[in-house]
């Protein structure tokens, strides 16, 4: 049963800020101790106690916004991670369930324990000893110089498979195919398969998007340019020079959980292919 | 230890044939049982017994042509599949392995047993109660009548998931994605993955490749037109009306299995990906 | 000024022959001679003369129905052809814009001259001596035999470029590149853009659409197999074998008139990119 | 007939070097007035004039690297552009045609007048009243900030046309259309047809390559972010923001223009498709 709950909001967009406020109000009603995140600080008007993200242990995180409120809060949060009721507050929404004026109502459902948790497989990203955050949805690696191409030696379990050239390569776990992966040509992985894909940008030899197992590791080692830009998630951004290792990417051992109440990846994914942006 | 062996080729190719009586010949020599597909007789010189594919109960099985000459043996032979020593004397031959100048080395080898087993995840297809062959490639759906566009509902695991209208529809195991799927745009599945990809051919509606895991049941439920044709590894065909059980497909028991003397999946594909036709 | 006006309508929609029903008595109101298709002869209440469309010699033609109604109209109406006013009673209605509520209005709107003409290129598809009909959208050449590769020989102004093994080929006008090319990866063709567009279906070597300019000559020359079928706007099919003359396509002198009251190319794009289906 | 000869080479690469001083004396020993690109000095031992490519005012110009060093070239040289025999010294060499063994033939054909010249359009890029240089590939917009995504309208002809969430948008000209357009999924613009291409990267929307008359023009207007990106055949770069006119594109009234001893677009595009990187 949940005890305690952390609020998590884009702090850009008054009608999620205005909600936060609200669900705090009504969270804490319900006899919950209540987390919100201090970037809201001074922006909505509650009582309760404001902690960063990175210090944010909750039974359970809501967050108010698209899908980047949710993978920022995936990246930061700590570990194991809460499971995450997520509300649609943003221009892509395609990981979050509910909206808005269903918030209070999905809040009583998850009270009297009426949902369902849908677990989503991440990605571990390593590069020697380094500790990278987890992916959610991706990897993406591209030339460390803008408009550079990449051009890589991509190994499988350490073993060469394939050169490739191309503006970057897309690792993206079940969750992720939906995301940029399919921008790029990648196909969908069913929430089932245990798998993930490497889906290449605009790769100048031809090439394919690439399905492995998940416990397979894939490595990359750049032959051109010198640095290579390392995002994961959108969110954590690093630069890999030639000479450091190898970057690693395979599972993770750790997952993200979304409260859920009906299944509805096809449904998500209906919504995602005919997106139309904003007009 | 290998006793018996069967031998199967192309009919229209005569070095092909060649090939077949040479080795028919090398084999008996060695003191293995030779059994050669009837569909030779007369065309080659050879004394040995002459059986339908569909008889052929060998240790293991030397095809010589290229993939339609394996997809056609894996259809017809008796279950459970022998191995299949697949030498290339076809237009497209990105299932064998040797080259027709290394015949002799290569059979050598298998029967010093200096040689890998690679086993191939084959789709069990049915309808009602109605057996049909095993698919090693792929399972093509399409409309039943010429150049109409077929509209169907596809269930996984019994839960309709999407609506599709398109030429048609590829369901392709692991060594099927690297074939007319591909060529349809869908991914390359590794080898060892655990899953197998629908592919859509020309789809009217926004849609990529879907990747399920291996252990889930598509199935298929057509809406217009009154007919739809299934083609199992491009040879086995079948015209399934609106009237009959939905078409299933799911992963089989059986495997094909290959003998090979190095792992090459990656060397197949780049061949596959750079294919230049016959020019 | 339209003294004559011909209609034409799916004979397999209740709907199409009421609507057919009312604008004939609509129209004879409004002083003209009504032509009605001889199809809808005892499905529509009307004392209109009924004619063949082969022999409908209108100053314009309404179509009530979806796309294949119009291309059906084109390819047999007399030359040349009359402008056309297509009202949508369709599974597809990419090419028309009027939608069926809004018929008499429309109707009232043309008989006052307020309307733009809207001109559509179309390709001329020859076979030595012998006469096949335009296509409005496009020709597509696959193999004559079901399930097989085509192999093909392309030569642009009697120069050989390219050799292609594939399901098939089309090549559409700037109209059809919103049609079956899109759907199998093509470009679209801005209306006044003066070219054609060649895709490829599932080519199995790799291989992009190519834009020529309109005023070019492709032929195609089969290598394999022993046939090729060709089909012009869906409609209009043919068996050619390999002993005929190459089959050669260039544009036509002849282009499709429609009627239309906004320029709403741009608009109906965005409702083919997000076309659903009927789910 | 040619007097005078400009050589620019690659300055990273020693054969390139040495083949422009072997050049440089040839081309002296025949009569020819010879400048060579001043960031050769101290690299080459000549005793030829060094002059920037800004003022290298020469009958032709013979550029010795793969398509980057000839995309310098265009947009730096004073116009109207001399000829340009370019010879092969790059990883990536389409638009070039001879071969380093071949130079000094190449040489002697071109003062003997047997040569054909391929005119290339190029596209005019501008900015209210701002000069920027011609593009012979392509123009690519994208955001601002690293992977943003980049909102624009886009309008054809001062019309709004569609609105697009994508990495970027390419705009190419028939010679660009083989090289990023076709890695981003465009279509191949013969060089015969009077058009460009429109291509997306990574399009969020479902959205696909344009085809646009050669002499229409196209606006672009970012939404978001607050600045966008443009790059001009790899080489000018310009940082564009929110406040600033539209951004637009048309054909330009130069040409850039290759000495050429085959027609050999089609020869050209095979090596491009097929294309395998350095491996």
């Amino acid at each position: 049963m949940f005890k305690s709950v952390g609020i998590v909001a884009r702090y850009d967009k008054k009608t999620a800020l205005k909600l936060a406020g609200e669900l705090a109000e009504y969270l804490k009603s319900k006899g919950l101790k209540v987390y919100v995140e201090d970037t809201l600080k001074g922006k909505i008007a509650t009582q309760e106690e404001m902690v960063p993200l990175a210090n944010m242990k909750a039974d359970f995180i809501i967050t108010i916004g698209g899908d980047g409120t949710i993978l920022r809060t995936c990246i930061t949060v700590p570990k194991p991670e809460p499971p995450i009721l997520a509300i649609n507050m943003g221009v892509r929404g395609f990981l979050t369930e509910v909206e808005p004026k269903n918030a209070c109502e999905a809040v009583d459902k998850c009270l009297r324990g009426e949902y369902k948790i849908e677990k989503c497989a991440k990605l571990c990203v390593s590069l020697g000893d380094e500790d990278m955050p987890d992916a959610l949805n991706d990897v993406v690696i591209s030339a460390g110089e803008p408009s550079k191409i990449l051009y890589t030696q991509i190994c499988k379990d350490d073993k060469p498979i394939l050169k490739v050239q191309a503006d970057g390569l897309i690792v993206a776990t079940q969750t992720g195919s939906t995301g940029y992966s399919l921008s790029a040509g990648g196909p969908v992985l069913d929430g089932e398969v245990n798998a993930f894909v490497l889906t290449p940008i605009c790769s100048l030899t031809v090439f394919h998007s690439l399905v492995f197992p998940a416990d397979s590791t894939l490595s990359f080692n750049v032959i051109r340019p010198k640095n290579m830009l390392v995002l994961i998630d959108g969110h954590y951004r690093k630069l890999v020079s030639l000479k450091e290792p190898m970057l690693q990417v395979t599972r993770s051992k750790n997952a993200t959980s979304f409260i859920r109440f009906e299944e509805n990846f096809y449904h998500r994914l209906k919504s995602r292919l005919l997106f139309k942006g904003t007009e």
